[in-house]
């Protein structure tokens, strides 16, 4: 058992997603990052088996899909996909995102 | 791909936690916790192979563990445990805690 502290451990970068391995183990892998305004997490996927969760912790922003679907996005929000499916994010505000990905990639 | 509101689908109850299933598939369950202050959920465990993440995603409280074990907890902590070792949380604030569990149990 251990504790980890995402706003202590993962701040905020002007060049980029501010990226967080928070865990990684046989059963899943845990991820923070964080976004500046208008920062994005292009849409992507991985022709893999599993899903994933996209939970925002903090700010609002959009979720992205395929065929250039936007899903409005804001704190308490739980995005919930396959690994297969094409998934990505944009931020308005500042954004911390919470992601478990299981099986781990 | 589809999204969970927590703060619109789970709210507070008086009269103990108020629980909501996010989400369960083959290789993951996701549950939401909401506490008043001074709810808690008891120290417990499951004998089964596995690990679990505690997110707090708002307020402030102690997560519990084994022989009395308390960590102090606040938004953007994330408690990892085995699904084996003893885990729990008492809120201090009302609290929000995202709960992944892989594989699910």
């Amino acid at each position: 058992m251990r504790k980890a502290d995402l706003t202590f451990e993962n701040g905020f970068k002007k060049k980029g997603l501010s990226n967080l391995l928070v865990h990684d183990c046989e059963f899943m892998k845990v991820l923070n990052f964080n976004f500046e305004p208008g920062q994005e997490l292009p849409v992507h996927n991985h022709d893999i088996e599993g899903e994933l969760t996209i939970c925002v912790l903090e700010g609002e922003g959009e979720f992205l899909g395929a065929d250039g679907a936007v899903i409005p996005a804001k704190f308490g929000d739980v995005l919930i996909s396959e690994i297969a499916e094409p998934h990505g994010f944009r931020a308005t505000t500042r954004v911390r995102l919470l992601v478990h990905i299981a099986p781990p990639i």
